[in-house]
C-alpha cells in the first residue's frame, strides 16, 4: 500500500495565493493572531500526525472494526493510543471558543486540518469530526454553567461528543421522532427514547460520552416545531466536574456497514437518562443546525479527503505497474513494458481525480473563509453577505464534494485494474468509506431539496444573486489577460450567465408545479457545483499566472501544472454542465407520468 | 430485504415484439426447434431457481465467502446443493452443442438465463459463466477426442472450465507472461508457472477443475504471438474417462476481495501438470478470445443484472419508507408521512435506472442476436455482416453495461438513504459486487482502446459504417409516426450523425497523433454507447406503440410505462452525450502535458 502525503503545498498554495489567509486574518480581530507561519506549523505538525499516525491504522481499522461486548465498545488496534495522543497535542480543541479552553484557530485552517485527518483515516475521522460540531453548538446555544463544565473537556478530548437525531422509522423527516423528555423536579428532564446510527454513540476512546439528542416535551407541538435539544451524558456530571454514576444510556448493537468500519455506528437507548435542555423548548431543530452545518462541510470534506488519498495511492501504482508501450514509441525501452501512467486513458482518469481535488480543496477553503467572515467579521455588511453565501453553500459543499469525492475514489480503483478489488491494496477501501459521505448528513438528496427550496426559491434567488454579484467583482478587477487565462475568463462568464438563467428559470417553474424543484434539485445542486467550481478555477488560473510571473513560493513546476489541471477541468469535466441544465428544463412531468404500481 | 423477481414481462417484450425471437429463429436451421413457448418454458424455470433458490444464497454468499484449508476451498453453504441440483437440472449446458451433449440454446434465450443467475447471486453465477466460456473455446478449438472426453462432462457440471492468464506481473499486457510449456514424449506439455485472478480455481463444487492455461513453448516467439493455449485438469483424466491422480495443479490461495465473495478467486500454481496442447502452437491467443468475447458480453449481462436487482430492492424499499409529504399534497394524509417514492427526486433515480437496465437488456439482446446470426445464420453476408456488429460491440457491452450497471447500483444503494449503507439490507452487496465488472475481463479502459484501435481506427470506421446502415435500414422502414414517438426518431438520427461525425474525426485525428486513440477511447466508447442505446430505445418505442395499436401481449400499462422510462432516457441521460463529443474534440495534448513527475 502506498504512503499518503499531506498535500502542503497546495494546501498553502490556496490559502495563502488564491485566498490570501494573511489579509483575510489581519482584518478580523479574533484571528489577527494568525499568519502563514504559524498556519504552515501547525499542519505540518498535522501532517506529521495524518501520515505516520492515522494512515498506517486506516487498513486495520477497516480490518478489525468496532466490536461490543457487554455493552462496552471497542475501537481498533492502535485507535485509543493515537486518540489519546492527539488529545494530549491539543488537537480537539483547535477551532473551539479560546474563552473555554478552545484554540479559537480560524476555519480557514482548522478545514485544511479535517482534509488531512479524513484522508489519512475516516473511521477514526469522525469521532473528532462530531465533537467539533457539538463543541460548536453547545458554545452557540448552552448557558454559561453548561459551557464552563462541557467545552473544556470535549475541547481537551476527555470527553466527546456525539449527535443523535434520527430513529428507526425517521431519519430526513424528524418531525416524527418520538423520543420523549419530561422534566424532572430538579430542572432536568428524564429522556426516553431509541436512536439509530449514532457516530461514536459508545466506544474506549473516552471515559465520557456528551450526547446531543432531539426529543419531544410532553407539550411539544407536533411536528418539526416540536422538537426540543438535550444535553445527555453518558455518566452524570457532578457539580465540581467529577463523573457520577451512569445515566441510563445503553449502546444497544453496532451497526454492520459497508465501510467507516473503525467508526462505531451505534444503536443508542436512553432510558430515562438525565439531560440538560440546551436552547429553549421547541426550538431544538435550529439549534440543531449549527452542528448540522458544521458536519455538512467536514463531511464534505470527507469526500476530498478520500479523493485525494485515492488519488496518490492510484499513481504510486501507476508509477510501478508495467503493461504495454506508451503511444508512438516505448518510453523505457530496457524494460519489458512502460509504467501504465504513460497511456494516456490512465491520465485522463488522474487528471479528472486532479482537478476534482484541487478543485475541491479551493470550494472547501472558500466556504471556511467565508465561515470565518460571517463569524468573525467586524463589519457587518461582510458577515451578512459571507452568512448568505454560506448558507447557499452549505449544501453544495456537503453534497458535490462527497459526489465527487465518491466518483474520484472509484476512478483511481480502476486505475489498479485488478489489484484495486483486492483488499491489501487498500483502493477498495476508500471507495467504500467514501460511499457514505453521499448519504450521512442528510442524503444528497437532501442537500438538493435543501438548496433549491430553502436557499433558492424560498427568497427568490437573493443568496445566487448575492454569489453573482461576487463572482462579477472578480470579474471586474481582472487584470491579467494572458491566452492561457482566456478560457478560464470565458467559462466563468458563461457559467454565471447560465447560472442566473436556470435559476430563474427554475424560481418560475416552482410556482407553476409543487413538483419542480424536486425534480430539478439534484441537477441544479450539480450544476451550481460546476458554475462554482468554475469560479474557483479561475481565481487559482490567476494565482497561478502571478506565482509565475512573480517567481512565487509553490514554484514554477507547480504553477504550470495548476494550468494544465484547469485546463483539464474546463475541457474534459465542464461540458456535462449543458447536459444539466437541459435536463433541468425537461421538467417534472416524465417524473411524476408513471403510477407508483409501475415502478 | 426485498424479493427479486425475474422480469419475465419485459424479457419477454425484448426477445418476441422488439427482436421477433421467433421469425429469427425460424430462419436457422440450427435453431428453428425453438419457439417462443420453449423460450417462457425455459426462463420460467430458471426464474423459479434464480428466485427461490440462488437469491436467498446471496447475503449468505457475502458473509461467509470462500474458505481454503489445506490447500481445498470450501463455497460458501447452500452453493454446493444449489450447483448440483443445477447441474442435474442441465443448466450447465443449455448453450453447449448438442453433438456433445449439448442443448444448443440460443444466445438470445441464454443471455436472459444469464441475467437471472447474475441478479440473483453473481457469486454463484460465476462458476457457471466461466465454464460456459470454456465449453465454447473447446467446442471451437479442440479435437474430436478432447471434445468428445470433456465437454460432456463441462456440459453435465460434473467438472468445471476456467480460464487462466493473468500472472502477478501481467494482466493486460499478456506478452510478458512466463508459464512455460514443455513437451513430454507422451504429446502432451509440462505446464509450468503461477496464475493469479482465477475464478473457480478450487472450489468444493466439482470433482474435476478444467483450465484453460495460456503458457509459452520453449521454442515461441516472444510477445503476445507466442503464446500458446493449454487444457490442464486438477486430476487427470485417463482414456476411459475416469480420473486419474492429481496433476500438479495446486491453489496457493484465494484472494480477498471487495465483492462477489462467493466466487472463489484464486492464485495458482501449475508445477509441471500435464497440460493438452488445444489448437495450434503460438495460437492460444486467438483462441482465448473465443472465450474471453464471450466473456465480454456475459461479465456485461453481470452489471445488467445486479443493477436490475439493486433496482427492484431500492423500489420495495421506497414503497415502505415514509418520510415527508409529497410535493403539493398529502399522497396519504391518513398516515404519518408518505412512501419516498412520491418524491421527484426517488423517482428521477428510479427512472434512470429503468433506463438503463431496460436499454441494457435491449442492447444485451440485440448482441446476443446478432452473435445467433453469425454463429448460425445459413446466409454468408448475414453471418458476415453479424460477426462485424458483434465484434464492434462486445467491448461496448462489455464496458458499457458494467459502467452503468455500477452506477444504477450506486444510485439504488441511494434511495435506502443509510440503509443503503448497513449490511442487512443488501443494497451495498450489489454495489460492490458491480464494482468487479468494470475491471475483470479486461479493464473498461481496455475495452476502450480495444474499440477504437481493433474494432474503428484499424478498419478505418468499416464497422461503425456497417451499424450506420443497420441503423439507417430501420429509419427507412419505420412505418409509425406518433407524436410520442418523434422524439425517438430524432434522438436517432441525430446520434447516427454524431457518431459517424465522431469516428472519423477519432480516425482522422489518430493518423496524426499516436496519443489521440487513447485520449478519446473513453468517451467514444461512452458515446458510442449512447448511441446504439439510443437506437434500442427506438426500437422499444415502436414495439411498444404496436401493442398499445394492437393489443399486444405485455398490456397497455407495461407499453405507456416503456415509453415513459424511454423518454426519461433520451431528455435525462442522453444529453450528456454532447458533452462527449466536446471532450473527444479536446485531444490528447492535454493529457500528456504534465510530466510523469509531476503526477
Amino acid at each position: 500500500m502506498a504512503d499518503y502525503r499531506a498535500p502542503l503545498v497546495d494546501m498553502r498554495f490556496v490559502r495563502e495565493e488564491v485566498f490570501q489567509a494573511e489579509q483575510e486574518w489581519q482584518a478580523m480581530p479574533a484571528t489577527v493572531d494568525f499568519n502563514a507561519e504559524l498556519a504552515d506549523a501547525v499542519l505540518e505538525e498535522a501532517a506529521r500526525l495524518a501520515e505516520a499516525e492515522l494512515f498506517p491504522l486506516n487498513p486495520r481499522g477497516d480490518a478489525e472494526g468496532c466490536v461490543m461486548s457487554g455493552g462496552a465498545v471497542t475501537t481498533p488496534g492502535g485507535f485509543r493510543q493515537a486518540f489519546v495522543e492527539m488529545a494530549r497535542g491539543g488537537w480537539c480543541g483547535l477551532g473551539g471558543n479560546p474563552a473555554y479552553g478552545g484554540q479559537g484557530l480560524p476555519k480557514l485552517l482548522t478545514q485544511a486540518f479535517d482534509e488531512l485527518l479524513y484522508a489519512s483515516n475516516t473511521g477514526f475521522a469522525l469521532y473528532l469530526a462530531l465533537n467539533n460540531g457539538a463543541g460548536l453548538l453547545l458554545d452557540a446555544y448552552a448557558d454559561d454553567a453548561v459551557k464552563s463544565r462541557y467545552l473544556p473537556r470535549l475541547y481537551a478530548g476527555d470527553w466527546l461528543g456525539t449527535m443523535c437525531l434520527t430513529e428507526p422509522h425517521c431519519g430526513t423527516d424528524l418531525g416524527l421522532i418520538r423520543t420523549r423528555a419530561v422534566p424532572n423536579d430538579n430542572g432536568r428532564y428524564a429522556v426516553t427514547g431509541s436512536k439509530i446510527w449514532i457516530t461514536g454513540g459508545e466506544h474506549d476512546l473516552t471515559e465520557n460520552i456528551v450526547h446531543l439528542v432531539l426529543a419531544k416535551l410532553p407539550d411539544a407541538p407536533s411536528g418539526a416545531k416540536g422538537i426540543s435539544l438535550f444535553l445527555v451524558p453518558k455518566r452524570r456530571v457532578l457539580d465540581d466536574g467529577s463523573l457520577g454514576e451512569p445515566n441510563g444510556v445503553i449502546c444497544g448493537g453496532l451497526e454492520h456497514k459497508m465501510g467507516i468500519k473503525g467508526s462505531a455506528t451505534c444503536v443508542m437507548h436512553f432510558e430515562g437518562a438525565e439531560g440538560i435542555l440546551i436552547g429553549e423548548p421547541h426550538q431544538g431543530l435550529a439549534a440543531m443546525f449549527t452542528m448540522m452545518n458544521y458536519e455538512r462541510l467536514s463531511i464534505g470534506i470527507q469526500g476530498l479527503g478520500l479523493g485525494d488519498v485515492a488519488y496518490q495511492s492510484a499513481i504510486a501504482f501507476a508509477r510501478e505497474r508495467r503493461q504495454s508501450r506508451a503511444p508512438g514509441a516505448a518510453a523505457e525501452p530496457d524494460q519489458a513494458a512502460d509504467p501504465i501512467l504513460v497511456h494516456p486513458d490512465v491520465r485522463r482518469m488522474a487528471l479528472n481525480a486532479r482537478a476534482w481535488n484541487e478543485g475541491g480543496r479551493l470550494f472547501a477553503a472558500f466556504v471556511a473563509r467565508e465561515l470565518d467572515r460571517a463569524k468573525y467579521h467586524p463589519d457587518d455588511q461582510v458577515r451578512g453577505e459571507a452568512g448568505d453565501l454560506v448558507a447557499l453553500l452549505t449544501p453544495v459543499a456537503k453534497a458535490f464534494l462527497t459526489d465527487r469525492g465518491f466518483a474520484t475514489t472509484v476512478e483511481a480503483q480502476q486505475v489498479y485494474g485488478g489489484s484495486g478489488y483486492c483488499v491489501e491494496w487498500g483502493a477498495e477501501q476508500f471507495v467504500r468509506d467514501a460511499r457514505i459521505a453521499m448519504i450521512y448528513e442528510g442524503t444528497n438528496g437532501i442537500q438538493a431539496m435543501d438548496l433549491i427550496g430553502r436557499k433558492l426559491t424560498r427568497n427568490q434567488g437573493a443568496y445566487v444573486e448575492r454569489l453573482a454579484e461576487r463572482v462579477r467583482a472578480d470579474l471586474d478587477d481582472d487584470d491579467i489577460d494572458t491566452p492561457e487565462l482566456r478560457p478560464f475568463r470565458e467559462a466563468l462568464e458563461s457559467e454565471l450567465t447560465r447560472l442566473e438563467r436556470v435559476s430563474d428559470a427554475v424560481i418560475e417553474a416552482a410556482r407553476a408545479n409543487a413538483a419542480a424543484p424536486g425534480a430539478a434539485a439534484h441537477d441544479y445542486l450539480h450544476l451550481l457545483g460546476y458554475a462554482v467550481y468554475t469560479w474557483m478555477w479561475w481565481k487559482a488560473s490567476r494565482a497561478a499566472q502571478r506565482g509565475l510571473a512573480q517567481q512565487g513560493p509553490s514554484g514554477d513546476d507547480f504553477y504550470r501544472a495548476k494550468l494544465i489541471v484547469g485546463h483539464h477541468f474546463l475541457t474534459r469535466q465542464l461540458p456535462h454542465v449543458e447536459a444539466l441544465e437541459r435536463q433541468i428544463a425537461a421538467g417534472p412531468s416524465g417524473l411524476m407520468a408513471l403510477d407508483a404500481s409501475y415502478f
